[in-house]
């Protein structure tokens, strides 16, 4: 069973390494009809490219999308979504080096058992480059999503030991994108910059944990039992590359906590629904809502329309400019030095990463909400 | 595309609601001719029994395993292993009073929501019942993956504020059974139990986490690039009632380490192999090894040998005896308050839990490896 | 990736062996808030059941089924409905002569070298029996299906060498089930009837044709390009034990047929649709038909509104009296004759199965067909 | 849940629309370490080409397929083999006519009603261009299958009232390119050309049928109970562009066979079987073969090792030169007449389709069937 699909109804396959002559992907199953504005879909991929942040690496990717199939005049014609991404800046030759020796925290050693071989240039598949094919087809998922007036938007919580101190709901999270860490707190700013410059400048680098809400979610996103929505959004923020934790609501803290703390009231009050053809643009009075939102967004597997809120850690960079020992193919112990600029840091090229695993996996379980009830079967109550 | 099946290639799918007639499930793609050990699948399902520890409910279920298919003299055929579980103890009219009322923390809304109908007897279908058909399919799952030598160990790591401050390493981990916490550290056993009965007498409820172990594990179990390992494992987490987060090796944690500090060095050792027909028996030398595991057993979504180590977190039991504020059906604003005896902290017997959907997603991954080398293609080197 | 499930969104996953405890089946996926008629799924299998005709076997089983989960007061709610039908009439010892033989046209010698062990007491899971879970399956299909109006009935074409000479518009397909047979047309039963029986006597069998016919099909069932409709119909079809061919429309005829005769005339006409919560009620003219059927009621893989019609070749039952040549497990050459009755024809008790199939095949993508267009998206016309 | 993708372990996606900037296809689950013959691919790609042979349109397609990713040096990785082909005579003025007409015979009307829109440039994704996708696909999994020493040739066995009157076992298969009506029977090569030059020159169409043969497959392919092998085999070949009927074996002349006539005696013979990195090497004595093969290559929908043999039915091509009567999207009666040159006759150029997919199953089967038995479970006997 290979695994490079995601999603049953809206699901994403994504090709290509590194080196190779080009990364892509296709999307089955986006539903006829959807206008899509792919100077948007460009947008996002520029917000992961090399290069978008002064904080990331120096590679140059133009990383210009190109589009096969799937489209008539910008409208989705319900068939697969085909695209590509030509590999440009790829240098190969840097990574001879790198052929027979592996590298400590990196994929090179366990593909190798794997499979017998792997393409050893810049990772080859297990290059974060494989990324950009998630952002393409996560903005995609993202104008899905914003029919029903769904918003997702994630923001850097915390690098090293520099965090964001108050609650997103103090936050303006649309103001990620103007600064180079994507932070959603321009108090921390400053912070996380200085301390993601200084283990530039040491030849190390450092880990950080990306927070994301997604807001006006539809009650009923979810299916239990296993494809719980929480459990389907752990499963693709953990394959996102660099990734250790999953949290939602309260997470880890709430191991802490008694059930008299944590538990949500349950209250009446009112909620945006997209109305016939609108975005966001009806008040449904009277609806359930909880009084707090220590759950982060889902009961039982279920979205309950508040936002849904989780944070992904990641570990530092595994490449780093100091000597490390580790061993060769040969068997034969070696020390190895990376050479050339790296990320530093992973975090602030991963929030679009974030967000279009979020879109993902959001868009395939709208679509798989469709099916759950009978013809003309209404809900008991109000 | 219903959630009720986790797994490609071993693959589980459950069944059944809590006051219904039984719960139950089927094993599809267990290999032909494994001598199948039917009295351990049981003693594996009466660890999870409501009653199994002095700290869980008075909920009396026999909750004995009984076998449909798929077995000839206990030898598996190769065909789907169906089973069932019948709800015996079933006192659906306790749950009259909560017909019409929303449980905080609980499934009840989203659930009505979603599919305009719910069996409020019990939870229904989102009762942690389910997941007693989850240990017999893990049970199962544990039984192949001993032919390959793996060991998985889950243990409570943490109850509220009270936690095992050792490492996995300094711990007798099969002691887990000789305790009702279901913790591994001796030292910690009354910490933890003190605070259950606490929680328990104020008729309240309290979270903790669970750290689960895997030894022995082949190296190159997990496919790149959506269902890497940790992400399948993260899934298979965050599917069980009331969990909130999941993390692997350092986890959060690694988010404020450096590179340098979080690489695990590779280095020459030794490693236990099963050999033809033995378990446990042959030691590999010359094996690529880490000097540490800060990773927690995987690198770049593949196991790489070494052990692997995560944890789960689980929110306190939504339902507690102390007054709570809701909403009922009609939405009118009610107060309610739990009759009868109920779980204060879940952990302890969603260890047995763990340990399933842990054994079910590497069974799962262990036949996905077999696929994935061309016919007499040898790897590389050593 | 074991085979024991068949549809995506409405999938069917059949266990057990003839001999074993039971069978049966899970139905995931089939919506919530559907009134189930679980009379009228009995009714269905009773048609199945060896001794429906005067012309299948003497085994006597009463199947009567028992359902396990996914109802609440005869109403589906939106979970697995799990199902058995205990197996009471299984003489096993019957079986042991056939232990260490291979039957010429069973699935004995196969079953054994795919997994190196067979449960040989009534075939085990290759035997026919396993239908019955697939009929109640298909009686759940139907019942949903039979919201949007749609209606199957299949019925007995040919019997050895002969046939029904008139087309099916000009039958009433309702009277299968007043004559053994299973056929349409009261001008072939006594042929067909006189037929089974003189093979009877001989100790021999035959072979036969299932015609099966849907009516009132929405327009849009079927998936381009691989899971067109009579592609997965074809699967279906050649899923039950003892089919060798499917054709749909003109089939293997229109391979003699040139394009101008062909093909079907596109007219103006009228079509029965399904109104809110009625069934076949509301009349809407100006639809697109065609003026013949030669197709079958698909075009690209996407039913067209005409009524689908195919039909199933099966070859006679592999068990007869006669004395056969065949090879034992040990390699040795032996003459093996049945004992006791069986069916000298399957296809009387196959149409039940091939109806079935058809409904389980339609309700799949009735609910797949669900999530094509994007919100709020009309046709271009009309 | 889109229908772009066939297979489970061997996973062919394919994309692309007739007129779009390209056609192509991702497998996933190609085995690491094959050594892919690139030329081999291109030369069955050739072989489907419009223009390959004189019986043929004239839409003049170089059709050079172009890898994106997935090897090395030629090798196998193990990941997601990408390719496209693109679209570069595409002249799509030329169907502006056809925009708002429903071609009679064509998916136009369907896709229309399924999606609301439709790309009617060339037929879009409706269009057979489609196939040379699976033909590279196809290509591929034929060269895994070469590994075990499996060869599959399919030839044109009718062409309207034209057949071949020998078994295929008097035909020397290897000869089918040597023609361009793609039969293996000499005598039949003239007669079959005369046809379809008369059916061409009086501006019509003609139907055909064409037959598979697979050799040295090994025993065990097939998944029962719904996937068995020629389940698989039936929808793989009904997914193709204008296919009508399936059968396998004696298939519905079995209809009309006594058991005793039909069924396949078991006898000890030999049987060629790949040695360790070898191709049709050794020979097995002893093996368990069939007197006769009816069955046509399977028991129980599992391979038993004789040749599988197969045909399938293709109606004659909807689109004729010939007016015809239909209808527009705007509801008004039409008469049309098909402009420029097209096939009057599917069936040459659907040969290597043919074999595409049934390459393409096979394979997915071999790689199913390596998880079917426990680690160090042999077979009870010989």
């Amino acid at each position: 069973m290979p695994g490079n699909s995601i999603g049953h109804l809206f699901r994403l396959t994504t090709f290509g390494e590194s080196h190779g002559a080009a990364i892509g992907g296709v999307v089955d199953g986006c539903p006829a009809g959807l206008k899509l504005d792919l100077d948007a879909v460009q947008r996002e991929l520029d917000r992961r490219r090399p290069g978008s942040t002064s904080l990331g690496t120096a590679r140059n990717e133009a990383d210009k999308v190109e589009f096969l199939s799937g489209l008539m005049d910008g409208i989705t014609l319900g068939t697969p979504i085909a695209f590509l991404l030509r590999n440009t800046d790829a240098r190969s030759t840097d990574y001879d080096a790198l052929k027979d020796v592996y590298r400590p925290g990196h994929a090179d050693m366990t593909w190798e058992e794997k499979y017998g071989i792997r393409d050893h240039r810049g990772g080859g598949r297990s290059s974060a480059r494989e990324t950009a094919a998630r952002v393409v087809g996560g903005a995609i998922a993202r104008q899905l999503l914003a029919q029903e007036g769904v918003q997702v938007q994630a923001y850097v919580e915390q690098v090293g030991s520099e965090r964001v101190d108050r609650p997103y709901t103090d936050l303006d999270l649309a103001s990620v994108w103007n600064n180079d860490v994507r932070t959603a707190d321009p108090e921390a700013v400053a912070r996380m910059t200085a301390l993601i410059e200084q283990v530039r400048a040491e030849g190390d680098s450092i880990g950080g944990v990306i927070a994301c809400v997604v807001r006006d979610v539809p009650v009923g996103l979810g299916e239990p039992v296993f494809d719980r929505l929480e459990a389907d959004l752990a499963k693709a923020m953990l394959s996102i590359n660099a990734t250790k934790g999953f949290q939602i609501g309260n997470g880890f803290a709430a191991a802490a906590l008694r059930g008299s703390q944590n538990n949500d009231p349950f209250i009446l009050g009112w909620r945006r629904r997209p109305g016939p053809g609108m975005i966001g643009a009806r008040v449904e009075e009277g609806a359930i809502r909880t009084a707090t939102n220590n759950g982060g967004g889902t009961l039982g597997g279920i979205s309950n329309g508040e936002d849904i809120r989780f944070s992904v850690a990641f570990k530092p960079p595994a490449t780093i400019a100091k000597a490390q020992h580790t061993v060769d193919r040969s068997g034969s112990a070696v020390v190895i030095e990376a050479q050339g600029r790296h990320d530093p840091c992973v975090v602030p090229r991963a929030v679009p990463i974030v967000e279009a695993m979020t879109c993902l996996v959001l868009a395939d379980h709208l679509l798989r909400n469709r099916t759950v009830r009978a013809r003309n079967f209404a809900p008991q109550q109000h």
